[in-house]
Parts: structure tokens; sequence; C-alpha cells
């Protein structure tokens, strides 16, 4: 198959402003090649192709960048600045269209979900989020009623937020298993990791820390400094331990040595990533019942599941997490998360949106 | 030719909040069907064919009305609300456009410019505003560029707004002139008309209107009451005469007892659809050397012109103007703003559009 990956236009690939969608791209990427497929990756300008994708060609237009709709107002308007990237992405997607089996969207914007029926070549959209805009649940549910195979989603959670007609098409995600080490032992220490925003929930672990008497391991981007600081009064001092934002290699090494992994989202988290990757280490997680994380972590199994909001639950969800046998979180991670069994789900999925409807014959 | 005019997405066909377009698009579509063309109009739910465009097909669409441009701020996104009509207008074109020699496009958006490249059928756009915004004096340039026969300007001084790589193509407007009654006298009054709002610039007229010790009539929407308020309160009482917006048929009845019209944009108006309905009734304009109005004002002709935002000025054009011979105004829309000789300048513009480029063939 010849497949055209178009990028976020939120930033370029490798920029970190993507988020979770940069490591889905790496990752689908690097399957598709492995695979056999010939993928273009089509990305904003200073865009560099990650481990495993060197196989890829690259092709990158310049343009403004999108505002995430992880920010904006639920009701407010589908936005398009001057000179935008998602236009000229686009553009040059559509011109070069013919070359191409099928066009993978990776970006949660409107433009390429309402082109959906005005392409020669399949467009089919992996969706990165749940539910956060009224503008683009009304163009998803248009598309899945018109062209209910080009939609994927990471999860039945993440799914569940939209108007679909039918059993939605459930890619997960995937991860190359060989960057994270298995630990057998851990140290007497929690870990949680994620950008450090409201919406993620950090007080909710450090409360927990704080009643177990244990140090709480911290990864992620300070992006909101006050929220930040809220977190850390709220604790007895020494309880929190910043870690910054590290690169696969030295986050998995530090979080390896957790005994749990917390994770506490207070929205509907569409994957979540820090979950595999925790388990890949052979840490058990403790989450909430709640999006991607509560879908991912099966009870007593590869982690401990909580009454969402629940601290007392949460809490006794993290003692029995911390009796799971290490090789279980890694064990499932490997079954379920690695790269080629996601790049199987998608390839299963891109055939499904190339098949021709029964009654055209073959 | 089978032509699909698609409307404004700013409100339905004969809501009136389609400003000048919707004029516009009544001359355009009346004077096609008058030349032979077979005509499909595609627009909001609610529209209604005008008068002489009985012979067209109608379409129409549901969905969210668009934001005018001409209350944005210059620097501000495009804005596509949740279930735009905008969208829902484009998914029709594009789905039907096979059906069609040649689709118009009358709405000021970005979605449609940027549609351009990508189109089966060939799509054209009249143009209906200057510069308003930087998103989309950006597409407008860019189109400009790869497809400029597909761009038509109402005026040179319109035109002038934008980074366009040729002459401009230049169309003008269409009148049904038989709607306009030629009065050969005039009273002792002044006239002005247009939306009440600071951009058109009525304290302007109603100084001139003092200085001149003449009643000023007014016909318009009081879109901003305390803009009214100060322009009333700036002149002496019994200066201003407030006549309401009226319909065609008795706008027309009343301006053409005017010895002249004042008209005073502040902004770089496209056209001046006013500025001809006087004309037509056999009114001199007197109007300020800038966009569209001063285009069409003739020195001498059918009106005078000042220097812009000069009062001095404009009150002696005022006086100049009172001497001109009405019937020169009336013989000047007719050479020029007829709806059949505007139909003929947007047939000259289309066969432009379809003529292939000479290295094709014929």
């Amino acid at each position: 198959m010849r497949v055209l990956v178009v990028s976020t236009p939120v930033g370029w690939l490798g920029s970190g402003l993507g988020g979770g969608v940069e490591l889905t791209a790496a990752s689908l990427v690097a399957g598709l090649l492995q695979r056999g497929h010939a993928v273009t990756v089509l990305a904003g300008a200073q865009s560099e192709l990650p481990a495993g994708c060197e196989a890829a060609q690259l092709w990158c237009e310049g343009g403004v960048s999108q505002p995430s709709w992880q920010h904006c107002r639920r009701e407010a308007a589908v936005q398009i600045p001057a000179q935008a990237l998602l236009g000229y992405l686009w553009r040059r997607a559509l011109t070069e269209q013919g070359d191409f089996d099928v066009l993978i969207n990776l970006a949660y914007d409107w433009l390429p979900l309402w082109l959906t029926p005005h392409t020669s070549t399949p467009l089919a959209h992996l969706v990165s989020m749940g539910s956060v805009s009224t503008a683009m649940d009304a163009v998803i549910a248009e598309i899945a009623r018109s062209h209910p195979q080009h939609l994927a989603f990471h999860t039945a959670s993440q799914a569940a937020d939209f108007d679909l007609p039918g059993a939605p098409r459930l890619v997960g995600n995937g991860f190359d298993l060989d960057r994270y080490h298995f630990r057998p032992n851990a140290d007497a220490v929690l870990g949680w990791a994620g950008r450090i925003a409201p919406e993620k929930g950090l007080e909710d672990a450090a409360a927990v820390a704080a009643t177990l008497q244990r140090p709480l391991w911290i990864w992620g981007v300070r992006e909101d400094e006050a929220y930040a600081r809220r977190v850390e009064a709220s604790v007895p001092g020494g309880t929190l331990h910043w870690r910054g934002f590290l690169p696969t290699e030295r986050l998995q090494e530090e979080m390896g040595r957790c005994a749990v992994l917390l994770n506490t989202p207070k929205w509907n988290e569409a994957y979540g990533n820090v979950v595999v990757e925790a388990m890949a280490c052979g840490v058990p997680v403790a989450t909430y019942a709640r999006g991607g994380p509560g879908e991912l972590v099966q009870e007593g199994v590869n982690g401990c599941l909580a009454r969402p909001d629940d601290g007392e639950a949460l809490t006794k969800a993290v003692e029995r997490a911390w009796q799971i046998p290490r090789h279980q979180p890694r064990a499932w991670a490997e079954s379920h998360c690695s790269r080629s069994a996601f790049a199987g789900r998608i390839e299963a999925w891109l055939d499904a949106v190339l098949a021709k409807p029964p009654c055209e014959g073959t």
C-alpha cells in the first residue's frame, strides 16, 4: 500500500507540541514500514522523522500552527489562522493524492474531516481525542454516518464520546517496547507522569502519596506553574519530587524504579500513553475507572482501578497494585500494545477503508 | 452554460443580511438567465429567488450563519461555527459540481477560495469587499497567483487592496434600471443612504447639510443607535430626516426627489450600490475620491468628487453637483450599470475562466 500520513498542524513533528499524536505518528509510520508499505509523511516545517521511520519520505510545509482544541471553549467556532499550516498541508495532500492508495489524517481538525467525501483517494482519520468541541462533534458524527469505515479511535471510552451509528473501529496505540526495559524490582516510591495542568489531576496523586507517606516522583512539563505550586503546598514538604520532562530513554529508566504509577485524569483521556510506558517497565498502574486509562488497566493484571475522583478508593488501589507481580504489566503491554500489534490493527482498518462495497464486485 | 451560483452564508437570500451581495446575486442570476444560461442558485434555508430570477432552480441548505468579516478584527482567524451553513453549501456544491460547467462563489469566505484548485468544475469568485482581513488577503493572493482568471472584482479601487500578479478582472455591478424612475426635477433637499454605522461617515453629510442649510433625508437601517444619536446631536434640530429602511420601489421614489445624494464612506467601499441607484433616478452624487464610489462618480458627468474627509471640499462638490443636468446621471447608469451590461461582463469573465490554456489546444 502507498500511504500518505498527514500529521498534526499544532506543531512540527519532533516539537513535542503535538502531544500524544507525535508518539502515535511514530508508531504508525514505523509499524507500516515494517509491514512493507511505502509511507510518506506530510508535516510542518522543521519536522524530523523519528527513530524507526527513516525509510519513510518526509514532505514539509510551512505555515502558521493551529491552536489546539484542548485549550478552546467547547462552543468555540473552528479557527483557521491566516497562512494556516492546516491549509497548506491539505493543499499538498489533495494535490498529490493520486500517487497514494490511502490518506491517513492524524489531526483533530474540522477541515480534513469535512473533506472526507470529496477526495479521490480514500481519506481515513485516526481521532486523537474525546469530545472537546461541539463543532468537531458535529463533523465527526456526520462523517461517521456517511463514511463509517473511515474513522478509527484509540479506545472504546474515547469513541463513546461521539454520536456513531455502529460499533467503532478501535486501534489502541503502539509502542517500541525494545526502548522500555523491564525492572524486576522497585524502590518504595510512587510515580506520576503528564503535563502539569489541572485536567491531569496531579493533586489527587499527591494526596495519596501523603496518605501513604511515600515520595511521589513527577515527570512532565510544568505547563501551569501556579497550579504546580498549589499542588506542592497541599502536601507535606518533601512528598513531591519534580523530575522534569525527560526523553523516553531517561524517563523509562527513572519510571521503572517506581512501585506503582498513579494516573489521575479529570477528563475523558483518549488513550493514556504513560500508562503503557510504565507497564512496559514492569510498573503496575493505579487509575480511575474513566477514559482510556480506565480501559487499559485490567484490575489485578496490570494495575488496579478506583472510582473516579475518590481519593480513598485510589489509595486502596495503589496498595493493591503494589502487590501485583511486575512481570504481569510487562507481559500485558507486549501482547496488546506493541508497535507490530498496533500496525496490524491499522492495516486491518485500512483494508476495510479500501474494501469496495459488495455490490460493486471485487 | 450550466451555472451554479453559491450565495453568501452570512444570511439567506432575501434576508437583507447579505448586504450588497444580495443585490449582486439577483442581478447576476437574472442577467445570466436573460442571456439563455441555465442557472441554479445554492443558498441558505428560507432563501427566496428575487424578481427576475424565477427561471432559476433554487437549492437551500440549513446551517449556522457565518459571522461577517466586516465586523471582525483584521487579524482574526477564519471562524467556522459548528454545523456551519458554509460547510453545508460547499458540501452540496462539490457533490453536485459534475452537473455544471462553472461554479460562481459570491461569498467572502476562506473555504471556497481555498477549494479553488481542488474542484473538477472550475470555481470562480466574485470578490465582494476590499481588504478587511489578513487571512482573506492571504488566500486571495494565493488564488490570484495560481488561478488569476478565477477572480473578479467590482471596481479597480477594490481590487487594488489585494496582492494581484496582473490586471484585475473588473465587472462592476448591474441594476434593473426599469425599477428606478427618472425624475427630471428635484426638491431642495439632500439625500444620504446606507447602514447607519461609523464606517459610512453620516456625520460628514450631516455637517454639509447644516452648512448649506438644507434638510438631509436619510435612508437605512439604524445599525448603531448611539452613533445615530451622536450625529443627530451634532447639527441643528430639523436638519436630519430619518426615513427608515425602505424596499427598492419606495426608496427610489423618495430618493429621486433629492437635488444631490451625498456618499461619505470612511473605508474602501468595494462598489457603492446607492450611488448608482440615485443616478438611475437622475440624482447626481457628491462623494469622496475614495473606493468604489470615487470610481463610479465622474466629475461633472454624474456627480462631483471631493478630497476624502475634507468637509469644505465636500460642500463645494455638493454645490457643483447641484448644477448637473439630471439626465446625465441617468444616462451614465444606463450605459454602464444595466443588468444586461453586467451580465455581458460576467459572461466574458466566465468564458475566460473556461478557456483552456493555449498549450492544451482547443
